[in-house]
């Protein structure tokens, strides 16, 4: 049962905030949609947003612009919440902001107490598009799936996990390498314990490495990002598509941060790169 | 002396929120200014943006969407934000969000105790614009100004006062007239008293009546905004114009709401009409 939290008319379509109890996390999970007016006539593609680490569906909902694009492409916007949440699903024991509540990092968890509620991977891969062919009026053989930083890394390890159901993958400020960086370190053994060799099917670089494959990626990273060099290293992605064959086409955005300013900017651009792939 | 808050670079220009502490209200006030890429070069001219009731100067600054179009057309936009706040400013006694902080009104204050920081007519119109002048690449003999529902009602008063002052004047959902709706009529009887004869200065259609005069006037309003029979009956501000000659474009918008996605759907009109006055 799908529960409508909000509707609100937007650049003549409806952006929508959706409420569900979901199988995988066994807690209510909240998404946004926007649907653009083509959506009154036909099915519509599908542009999947994975967020980043503190964010819920509400981010790039209200601060990305996307839906004056997507109104003018006809896709459909479906933007997540990045964690379950609610009583009884266990954070981060310091509460810290990159573990446990806003920071699923898109994996499903086998160490407890997480591997009750953080199934983010079925969630976003199996349970999630279920519900949106079943309620709205989206053609499933046409999605694109891009990301922000923690959900770059879940947008791209998606793609490369589930070929030919993509047309088209992208990312902005993407974790390029979780094992490879603190953020992912944490939350990788959070979730999955210290056995590294259980972490390569969430990580960008090890899945291309293990041979598996998109047909070309697109990726903005701001050259003023914080985060950078010390988490977020696209010099690994670069090197991994190098040495695979895959066309990756990395713009360094000189003087752009990581935050939705960056992301805003350059969103048009990447709903143009993602709806050209799916026409 | 101005304090940079934050600094983003966004669109190829920079949006800034900036802080000072101010002479009219006695407090730190912050602003936001965003930047258009053409600054660079030569000063350029300025878009007001008033807010509405519980807003900041972050609401537009990161839900409007208008830096897109800012970039394009070179306009400086400036949000304030809509009250004084801090320790020792007086809010609403029954804490409700339509009086006190985050709900000044734009008006200067004559009642205790809010006369001692609630100056916000004289800070818009005095301070915050020698201010812009004098640390902003900012050319103030092209200046437009646009606003929200109770930022609405302050950018027509204050363009209906200072008369020349601005090129162009628009507003979204504007409170036509707070004599006349419960909003208004809370906020001037406790700013300047029962005495109704004070509360003229603050009305666009009083102002009309009285003979202030603007040269055309753009308004968007959402068809299904739930305030729009109870608190901003835009056919007041109908009648106010054409009693007096003035060109109003009241423009009723189908199924639109109050919120911000109302805003980010139109933005781009009210840009390019104030960026066509002040060419």
């Amino acid at each position: 049962m799908l529960e409508i939290v909000s509707q609100n008319r937007c650049f003549g379509g409806a952006q929508f905030v959706y409420r569900h109890v979901s199988r995988e996390t066994g807690t209510p999970m909240r998404f946004a949609a926007f649907v653009p007016p083509q959506a009154e006539r036909e099915r519509r593609p599908v542009l999947w947003y994975l967020s980043g680490l503190t964010c819920t569906e509400e981010n790039v909902t209200v601060k990305g612009g996307a839906q004056r694009v997507a109104a003018e492409l006809g896709l459909i916007f479906i933007a997540p919440d990045t964690s379950p949440r609610g009583e009884g699903v266990p954070g981060d024991p310091q509460n810290a902001y990159d573990f446990g509540l806003g920071a699923g990092f898109y994996v499903d968890a086998t160490e407890p107490p997480y591997d009750k509620n953080y199934h983010m991977r079925s969630y976003i891969e199996t349970e999630l598009p279920g519900i949106i062919e079943a309620n709205l009026p989206a053609d499933m053989s046409r999605q694109g799936i891009t990301g922000h930083s923690m959900g770059g890394h879940g947008a791209i390890t998606i793609a490369l996990r589930n070929p030919g159901r993509f047309r088209s993958v992208s990312a902005f400020a993407p974790i390029a390498s979780p094992i490879h960086c603190p953020w992912g370190q944490k939350a990788l053994t959070g979730y999955l314990g210290a056995d590294q060799a259980g972490w390569r099917a969430y990580d960008s670089c090890a899945l291309i490495d293990d041979g598996h494959r998109v047909g070309r990626l697109l990726v903005d990273q701001g050259g003023a990002d914080t985060f950078l060099t010390t988490q977020l290293k696209p010099e690994l992605l670069a090197a991994a598509c190098e040495r695979s064959g895959i066309p990756l086409t990395l713009r360094m955005q000189e003087g752009y941060d990581h935050s939705y300013y960056f992301i805003a900017t350059f969103i048009e651009d990447h709903l143009r790169y993602h709806a050209a792939a799916m026409a």
